[in-house]
């Protein structure tokens, strides 16, 4: 079969590889009816952590399951399933709290390779949730987006508190912010204010619900956000960018007693304590627990109240998969989606 | 009258100054009942900011109102008051949202002289909180401790989201870490661990209902936390210290999911970012909002039920201040009391 692997910074191929297989009695094997380049993807694309050997790319997944193991019960060959970034068993005491990406079993999906043809997923019962029928297939790319950039901009927000009459600020205009504002208006917020400065995300922004852009950033970013708040700052921040500017951002845009949800995941930042405690704000995040809310955004999708796969505003035939991940790092595309 | 000054590191003396009087229409003048030191009051004592000028000390008040200015409604002379570390006008949007130290109008009561025989209260009307009766000279100690420490302990519990069937580890066997364990046991607490390696205060936790004493520190303490919770780490932490050992402690203490309160006023700390967006915890903390558990828990001093004055475990006279202080600096004291 075809994959996507890193051979190296800016160096990214389709190759063949060996077909996965059963390796536990809980996997299965899914077809996947479409690949997609994540935001962190571009992380190792971009040579942060040098790449001595071609390394597997992508951690989000959706299609049909080919093959179950003999202990697999919860899905059969046939069912249209959507899974997490982190497989989990789903019954550990992590789990049932809440926090399946925090499962004492998980086990990372950016270790298989989900920019492939096909994928094997650990932990099958856990992991997986099947939509109720076979989807149409214009509803694929929203239900790749549940896999992780819906579930992680909903996890933002239920971090964040949000709710009625809430005002909310959503810093970071990738999927993941712009999804944090779909679910910021899902769960009821009055008032939503995206920080963006590129129009086409602005628009689409707009189109999830946001009230209100602004398009400063840093300090002057923090002081347009209390001007539109009644020098009080907001309810709700949701950080999906990881820098040390966009968590201070969060962090002095919310008001004292209010909630800052983060999921950009964390590059070199280090909270100073004293503003911290000063600030009066609840701080709350990581790597979201998708499976939890998965079968809520599914159902959504399945009835077309929410279009979530509008994130992906380019798609391009699979073997172009180089050109993804150049058109996503040049922000020439929010997100790209890879058709076989 | 007679007021507790600090002339430089180590050096508190007992002097005379002249009365406080009514500034502002808003203002009470109290006679305090008794006076005391807080273990904050220990960081100006060590040198740690120079100290060039006669410095006023303490921030924890209670006794009998003596004046009150124009417009204040209600508190009159005669009441016994107890009043939060900050005064506050308890009406404005972030009092309302029950963070009345994060009021827009705040005044820092260590500001004032605490340590002294009257004090100024100012915002009086949303500051101070009456007794419905007079209480008997026993209960003044227990009354003080209203005024920050056990407030600050309660909301440590409450920012840890501790309640029935959870477990709770509390770092600081200070007066608030020990007020902490109180608190948690008041809110339901199933299991209470208390980190100390000192007997006297290994007692007072296990009066004030801490279940398990754990003596380890650091990466030790966290261990030996982890050992006693199924590996999983406990669901709520007491952060009562302010260093950064104490704060990584409590966080790494914690379980994916759990809670972490923090009120040890921070000094030096940074919390690495990816660590903590891992860790999977909430964090909440700061300056307590005291003001808004005063009637709960004046209460439940007057009613008997709680008894959070045994942390004074000196009593001096008010011209003793300098050993007041010299006791709790070489932790002979958890809390020292001053009687006029």
């Amino acid at each position: 079969m075809r994959a996507v692997l890193l051979h190296g910074a800016n160096d990214v191929r389709v190759d063949e590889v060996p077909m996965p297989r059963i390796v536990e009695d809980g996997d299965a094997i899914i077809k996947l009816a479409a690949a997609c380049v994540c935001g962190s993807d571009l992380w190792p694309y971009r040579g942060i952590d040098p790449i001595t050997t071609p390394v597997s790319a992508g951690h989000e997944y959706c299609g049909v399951v080919q093959e179950v193991g003999t202990s697999v019960r919860n899905v059969k060959p046939g069912d249209f399933v959507v899974g997490s970034f982190f497989a989990s068993d789903n019954t550990c005491e992590i789990c049932r709290a809440g926090y399946q990406s925090g499962c004492l079993n998980r086990h990372p999906m950016g270790a298989e390779n989900c920019q492939a043809e096909y994928v094997r997923v650990p932990l099958a019962d856990g992991t997986l949730v099947a939509t109720p029928s076979m989807p149409d297939p214009d509803l694929i790319p929203s239900l790749l987006a549940c896999s992780d950039v819906l579930g992680t901009g909903w996890f933002a927000a239920k971090a964040a508190e949000v709710g009625p009459d809430k005002t909310v600020a959503v810093i970071g205009d990738g999927a993941v912010g712009l999804l944090g504002v779909l679910s910021a208006k899902l769960l009821g917020a009055e008032r939503i204010i995206a920080m963006s400065r590129h129009q086409p995300r602005q628009q689409l922004a707009i189109e999830f619900g946001a009230t209100d852009i602004v398009t400063e950033r840093g300090d002057e970013g923090v002081a347009r956000i209390k001007e539109l708040t009644g020098g009080l700052g907001v309810h709700s921040a949701l950080e999906a960018v990881g820098t040390q500017e966009s968590m201070m951002q969060a962090i002095r845009s919310t008001r004292r007693g209010g909630h800052v949800g983060f999921v950009g995941v964390s590059h070199d930042v280090n909270l100073p304590g004293l503003e911290l405690f000063f600030s009066h704000v609840h701080l709350h995040g990581g790597p979201a627990p998708v499976r939890d809310y998965l079968p809520d955004l599914i159902g959504r999708v399945m009835n077309r109240e929410i279009n979530p796969g509008r994130v992906f505003d380019l798609e391009l035939p699979f073997d172009q998969a180089a050109e993804a991940y150049r058109a996503m790092d040049e922000r020439r595309a929010i997100k790209a989606l890879l058709r076989f």
